[in-house]
C-alpha cells in the first residue's frame, strides 16, 4: 500500500479566536461609520445532527460552515455569542442526558470546550436569554446581530438562531450577514496553511489515483482510492464536495457523480478520465481537477482539447493579481480556448465575433472559478451592489469581483462537447457558420477536460496552491511510474514511458 | 494493495417488485378481514436531495428506506404508486429543468424508469392527482394510503407523501405503515441475497483491516481501510452506519465514531479494538462488529472477557429458532456473560441473584440485537400491542418477538466497563456485593468487547451471514498473516502465529 509525505497537522484554534476578532473589528467599522451604538452580541447558532427520514441513521455531522469559521467547533448543537463591545466570547454547550455517556461517550465538562476552543466562557444552551443579559452592560433590551441572508449559490437563506428567550432581546437581521459573509473572503496565513494543507493532501492522493488507473476499472474505483488516500494519510474524513469521477462521455457532465450519476461506468481504452475532487481538513477545503487518459497516453485529439484548457489555465494564473476583474479572467480563458479550437479546426472564422455571439460558453458553461474555503463555493461572490451578468457563460460566474490580496479562488477552465449546448448552437442562424460540422462530430462522445487550481492572490501576483503533474508530457510520465514531483532524469524528455 | 474474491451482483429488480406484491397481499387480506373495500392506492413520496444549510453543498442522496424497499429507485424527487385492486404500480418522476442535461447528466425519458424499475408505467410528479384520477376505476374520490407511523427506534414519524391536488383525494393514514412495516420484516430469498452480499465485502474487509491493524496507526485509519475495500472492490458507496472504530477505554462507547468522538485517538500496545462497521449494498445493510487486540496477541485478561462475550454470542446462535423469544435469548446472553465473569472471579455471588438484580446490564447495557434490512435498526420491533420493558438492559431491545422464519436479526453480545454504570452499581447497597472491587479496577480501562454477527432465522434454526475471525486462536492466526477462512495447515495449532 502506498503510503504518503505528509502528516495531518495540529489544528491551531487561535485561527478561529483571529476570525472573531477580525469580524469584531468589521462590525464596529460598520456600526461607527453608520453612526449606531457599538454594542451587542453576534448570535449564532450552530448545526445540529440530522438522522435519515423518520429513523434513527444519523448522517455524520459536519458543522454549519458560518459557525465553524467563527468557533472550529467539531461538535453539535452549540450556540455562539460574541460581545462586540469587549470581543468577549462565549460558547454555549447542549446539556447532555446521563445515557449520553454510555452511548456516546463522555460528558465533557464545560472547561474542556473552554480550552479546547479558546473562548471566554461557555454555558449550556438553557442558559443563553439569561447569561446574555448579565452580560450586557447597557440599558434597555440586549441587541443580538443575527445571520440572516441570501447565499448567491444556492439562492438559500441563512437561518437566524432561535433559542427559548428571544423575545427579550433586540435583533437585527440585516447587518451580520454582509460583513460576516466578506470576512471569510479574505483568509488569514493560518486558514491559508490549511487549505495548503487540504490542497497538498488531495494533490497527493490526485497523482496516486492517476498511477492506478487502468483501463476496466470503473469510475467508482477512483473515487475510492482518493477518499482512503486523503482519509488514511491525510486525515480528512469529510470531502469539499461528492467526487466526480466523470469518464468518456460522461466527462461533459460538469457535475457527474451525484446519485443518479453514481461513477459507475467501466470506462475503456481511449477514455479520458475527468477527476474532480478535493478533501477538506478542519472545515477548509480544496477544490482540484485533473484529467488524462485513462491508457496513459494522449492521443492528438486529446492532446488539442487538453492543451486548449492548459494553456488558458496558465494564462490565467499568470495574468490573476490584485485589480484584476474575475470576469476579464473568464473571458480571456474563452478566448485562449477558442483560438486552439480555430487552430485545430473545430472552430472557423473570427474569434472576436466568437466571442460576441458568446460562443466560447457552448465549450465551457460554466464560471472560470468560485472563491474556496469552508464552503466549496464559498461566501462573498455577489457582494451587495454587484449585479449577476446575463450573457450565457457569464451567467454561471459565482463572482464577478475583482481580485484583491487574500482571495482564494478556483481557476478551472473547460471544454466539453455537450449535446445539448452544441445542437442548438450548430443549428442556430447566428452561430452556426463558426463549427467546422464534420470535424466536429469527431468529438460527440469525447465528453471533457478541466483543468482546476487553487490559486491564493498576493500582494503582487498569486500562488498556485494545487501540486499535480499539468503537462501532457508529466501526465504520461506519472501515469508509467515516474515520481511526481519528476526527477530530473525524467524532466529531460518530453515522453514520460521514455523517462521511466 | 489487497483486491478481493467477490464483484459486485448485478441487483435484480424484480426484487422490488416482489415487495410490492407481497405489501398488496398482505393489505387486501387486511382490508378483507376488516370488511373494508379493495380499492385505492397506496402512494409514497421518495426522498429529496439536502443541500448543507444554506449552501450549495449537497450531501450525497440515499433513498428514504420505505420507497427504496418498494420501488428501489436510486434518484431522489420521486413518488410511487401501487393500484391495489390491481397490482400496478406506478412512477412519478420530477421533470428536470433543460440545464440539468448540462450540469447533472442526461435527462433520461420515462420508457428509461419504466425498464430499469420494472413498474406498469411512470409519469412526472406534477401529474400525480390526474393520473391517480384516471386510474381510480370506482366511484367517488379515490382513496390514497398514505404512510404514517412511528419508528420505535427513533421515535419519529414517517412524513405521508404530499403534493398538489391532494385535496380531490380521501387520505388514509393508519392501515399503510404497520402493514408495511410488518412486511419489510420476513426477507425475501433476493433480499437475503443482497444482505449476505453485504455480509460477504463487509465480513472480507474486517479481516483485511484486522490483518493491516499495528500499534500506533489512528482508529480512523482502520475505518478509512474499510470504507475502501467495500467501495472499491465491493461497490458499496453507502454503509449502513458511521464506523465505529474504538480502541482503548473508547470501546466502551457503545456508539463511538461520530463528529463529537470521531474515532481519532492513536492506539497502543496493549489496547483492544472494537470495530463496528457494515457496509450497503443496493440499501441493503450488514452491521458486524470484531474485535480483537491491536497488537495481535490475546493477554489473559482480554482472553477472559473476550470469550465470555463469544459463548454468549454461539450460544444464543446455537438456540435461534422460530418460536424462541428474543427476551429470553438477551438473558441467555447475560447469564453466560455473568458466568463467566464469576469465573474470573470478577463478580461473586449467584448469577441467578445477579440476573434478578439486572447486573447484566451493568455489563451490556444495550440490546441483544436488531432486525436488519434497508435500515441497520430495522422495521417492525414492536408490533402494536407489544410494550417495551422497562428494566435496566431489556429496556434497551429493539424487539421484545418470538423469532420467525425470514427474520434477519444480529446478534451481537458486549461486554463492557463503563465507569458511568459500573460505579453508581458498584455503590448501590443492593448490587455491591456482587462485586470483587479489587479485581475490577484492573479493568477500569479496558472498554469493551463487542462480538456480532447478522443471524437469517430459517425453518428450523438459522444461519450466520457474517464469516469474520472469532475464535481467539483464530484471530491471532489472521492477524500474524493467516489466509482467512484459515487453511488446514493452520487449524491444527490453536497458536496462529506458530501456524503460519
Amino acid at each position: 500500500m502506498a503510503s504518503s509525505s505528509l502528516t495531518p497537522p495540529e489544528v491551531p484554534m487561535e485561527l478561529h479566536a483571529i476570525n472573531r476578532g477580525k469580524l469584531v473589528k468589521s462590525l464596529l467599522q460598520h456600526l461607527t461609520e453608520s453612526t449606531h451604538p457599538l454594542h451587542g452580541f453576534v448570535l449564532l447558532q450552530g448545526g445540529e445532527e440530522q438522522t435519515r427520514h423518520d429513523t434513527d441513521h444519523a448522517e455524520l455531522f459536519r458543522q454549519e460552515s458560518y459557525f465553524a469559521y467563527l468557533f472550529g467547533v467539531r461538535e453539535p448543537g452549540f450556540y455562539g455569542a460574541i460581545d462586540i463591545a469587549t470581543g468577549k466570547s462565549i460558547l454555549f454547550a447542549p446539556r447532555l442526558p446521563a445515557e449520553y455517556a454510555v452511548w456516546l461517550g463522555e460528558i465533557k465538562p464545560l472547561s474542556y470546550f473552554k480550552e479546547r476552543y479558546m473562548v471566554s466562557k461557555v454555558c449550556y444552551t438553557d442558559e443563553i436569554a439569561g447569561v446574555l443579559h448579565d452580560e450586557y452592560k447597557e440599558q434597555g433590551k440586549p441587541l443580538l446581530f443575527l445571520l440572516h441572508g441570501l447565499n448567491t449559490d444556492s439562492n438559500n437563506f441563512s437561518k437566524p438562531a432561535e433559542f427559548e428567550g428571544i423575545e427579550k432581546f433586540k435583533t437585527d437581521l440585516n447587518t451580520l450577514h454582509p460583513i460576516l459573509a466578506e470576512c471569510r473572503v479574505f483568509k488569514s496565513d493560518l486558514e491559508l496553511a490549511l487549505i495548503q494543507y487540504a490542497n497538498d493532501i488531495s494533490s497527493e492522493a490526485h497523482v496516486e489515483v492517476m498511477r492506478k488507473t487502468t483501463v476496466g476499472m470503473k469510475e467508482y474505483q477512483l473515487e475510492s482510492m482518493f477518499l482512503h488516500h486523503t482519509y488514511m494519510y491525510g486525515g480528512c474524513r469529510h470531502c469539499s464536495y461528492t467526487c466526480i469521477c466523470a469518464t468518456g462521455g460522461n466527462s461533459a457532465v460538469l457535475h457527474y457523480g451525484h446519485a443518479a450519476a453514481p461513477n459507475d461506468r467501466t470506462f475503456e481504452d481511449g477514455d479520458m478520465a475527468l477527476l474532480d475532487m478535493g478533501a477538506e481538513y478542519h472545515f477548509y477545503g480544496s477544490d482540484i481537477t485533473c484529467s488524462f487518459p485513462v491508457n496513459g497516453k494522449f492521443t492528438s485529439d486529446q492532446r488539442l482539447i487538453y492543451n486548449a484548457v492548459l494553456q488558458a489555465h496558465n494564462t490565467v494564473i499568470s495574468a490573476m493579481k490584485p485589480g484584476v476583474n474575475w470576469i476579464d479572467m473568464h473571458k480571456l480563458a474563452e478566448k485562449i480556448i477558442l483560438d486552439s479550437l480555430k487552430k485545430g479546426c473545430i472552430v472557423v472564422g473570427d474569434v472576436d465575433d466568437m466571442m460576441v455571439k458568446r460562443l466560447g460558453a457552448v465549450f465551457m458553461p460554466h464560471g472560470l472559478g468560485h472563491f474556496l474555503g469552508i464552503d466549496t463555493h464559498d461566501t462573498g461572490g455577489y457582494l451587495e451592489g454587484l449585479e449577476r451578468p446575463k450573457e450565457p457563460g457569464l451567467k454561471s460566474l459565482r463572482t464577478v469581483r475583482d481580485l484583491q490580496e487574500g482571495m482564494v479562488i478556483t481557476v478551472e477552465p473547460g471544454c466539453y462537447f455537450i449535446d445539448a449546448l452544441l445542437a442548438p448552437a450548430m443549428e442556430n442562424s447566428e452561430t452556426s457558420k463558426f463549427f467546422n460540422h464534420e470535424i466536429i462530430g469527431r468529438f460527440k462522445s469525447f465528453g471533457g477536460v478541466r483543468i482546476e487550481s487553487d490559486v491564493h492572490v498576493t500582494s503582487n501576483g498569486c500562488k498556485n496552491m494545487t501540486n499535480v503533474p499539468r503537462e501532457t508530457w508529466e501526465i504520461e510520465a506519472v501515469m508509467a511510474g515516474s515520481p511526481w514531483p519528476l526527477d530530473k532524469s525524467s524532466i529531460h524528455s518530453e515522453n514520460g514511458r521514455e523517462g521511466k
